[in-house]
């Protein structure tokens, strides 16, 4: 089953809407009016009928998530009763972040983007990537949807893109082993984890981790699919820039099985429903790797196969209003 | 004004409530009450009083502040209006963390702290904390407050406090700078940063900062005082355990004024309404720096002239169930 979230005009201005995505048919399912049309078939008022749908298919995908087997099993009941009023065409959408998670983090864990990487910067991979599944946690606050154009910060000179997969967790827990944590995944979405490299350099030199570097812009997308759908251990995985191809890889080479980041994120602190979890970058998945980086107005595609295409363009580089005046080192 | 978020048992469970406190007169005033009663005086039925007061003061701190200017003249005017009838004794209430902020984020601003904590580490202070105001970003689904237990994570034996005050942003903004930040800060409350010195160290090796470390809980109260009532650059901050005090510093030897930090925390990136930025610790604001460390059961009260108290107890080590196998490395 393929979620996202779109955008749509309403009298008080642009909502979110939860849709199905039926890709073959070219078509979406506005989850909310199919429910709708079914209540009031059913006898519903168009009022009683609109407060329910709303409730069941609201605009944010962690409260949808957070309704457990009510909500799936609600998708299939309200798609089996469409009749097609409910549909839009897939063309001409304008797609929200597919998630709207209450946190995010992002791992490092695939062994070849971490060489690369770090072969890049003069360094070795240091050895608690090999002990634990190391992540950051990103903003969500600036997630991007698919088509929508990624802003680049007047900060930086070298920006880059990130081809990752986006684990979405279902249910709560805490303290999960990986075999419990596997029935925590919701779904898996395509995440492209912008950075800029030159800030954000300087900033992992404070052992804090990257803030600008990565915070200004996340696209997810273009839609969720259902963990039953795919085997996360067997995506093949691309980029490409402006048409061509840069990055190519396979999920299954991850060194953490998502199941083991999963349960390792709950511990001691506990999953969060629609909480958003990045794979880290697949090997040769960036420009930093290939010694390559973007300018503006470049195209991003990244392609991972069972999700689809998740594009988006750079903007143009923004005017600097103010920048902090560097402090005297005391003593 | 002094505003705070407590629980209460209603049909459906316990429920969030904004309330307004009166310290010196040992009492709060549920303000949802307050004005569903000032409301009911002037005709509304007691539904509709209900609805309208809920609006204005739901249990949301942040959703509260999105109000802007309606939020405080609606404090205002349902505290002025009150008889009484709304008040729940000071001693009695169960405290929730005063925010729930969409993203926070907590500084290293003060030059003392650092040069305290990398000397015990072996390490100089790096360049870039003199550049930028460096801050990492916690986990907003942790957050205690006021008289909460501290969960112990299985995975550390080296549990520390941090004495820190929390800027809440009151609205939205981007690219601002210092000048129009000031006008973005809606109050200042408690900050607690509890952190497992172990495997944070380990994690900074990873230059992807603290995660395991810092995520499984940060105090923030007891409540939030809005900005017209504190002078930010003149607290008092002190810290005890179990009564005896470590610690002691003033907020204005802070590095970067606070409303350089929400200038660059704006940046490429936006600031959102409710959102939380710890100012970092206070020169010898923690064990690290004291060569001290907390042990289960101890209680932590950190105080700031003009805030308040916020105290909290740590509770016991949590039994381990899983940990991950590390991995070879390969090559």
């Amino acid at each position: 089953m393929k979620l996202g979230r779109i955008s749509v005009e309403g009298p008080d201005g642009e909502e979110a809407r939860l849709v199905l995505v039926l890709a073959e048919e070219g078509r979406v399912v506005d989850l909310a009016v199919a429910e709708r049309l079914r209540l009031e078939r059913r006898g519903a008022s168009r009022e009683a009928a609109r407060r329910l749908a709303r409730a069941l298919f609201p605009g944010s995908m962690t409260a949808a998530i957070g309704l457990g087997e009510e909500f799936l099993e609600g998708v299939e009941r309200a798609a089996a009763a469409d009749v097609g009023d409910a549909s839009l065409p897939l063309g001409g959408v304008r797609w929200l972040a597919a998630v709207d998670p209450p946190v995010m983090r992002d791992c490092l864990a695939f062994e070849e983007h971490l060489k690369n990487a770090s072969a890049r910067l003069g360094r070795q991979v240091p050895d608690v990537f090999y002990e634990i599944p190391i992540y950051y946690k990103g903003n969500v606050g600036t997630l991007l949807g698919h088509e929508w154009e990624v802003p680049w910060p007047g900060y930086t000179q070298a920006m880059d893109y990130e081809l990752e997969l986006g684990f979405v967790v279902g249910k709560a827990g805490r303290d999960l082993v990986p075999e419990e944590a596997l029935g925590h995944i919701f779904g898996v979405t395509i995440f492209n984890d912008f950075s800029a490299r030159d800030i954000q350099g300087r900033e992992m030199e404070s052992g804090l981790g990257p803030a600008k570097g990565k915070d200004f812009a996340t696209a997810v997308g273009p839609w969720v699919v259902t963990v039953d759908e795919v085997d996360l251990m067997g995506l093949e995985m691309v980029a490409r820039v402006n048409g061509e191809e840069w990055s190519r890889g396979r999920s299954g080479a991850i060194m953490w099985r998502p199941e083991e980041i999963v349960a390792y994120v709950s511990w001691g602190e506990g999953l969060q429903v629609g909480e958003l979890i990045g794979s880290g970058t697949v090997g040769r998945g960036c420009g930093l790797e290939l010694g390559r980086v973007l300018r503006p107005g470049d195209e991003v595609e990244l392609e991972v196969q069972g999700i689809g295409v998740l594009r988006n363009r750079l903007g143009q580089p923004e005017a600097v209003r103010w920048r902090p005046a560097p402090r005297q080192r005391s003593g």
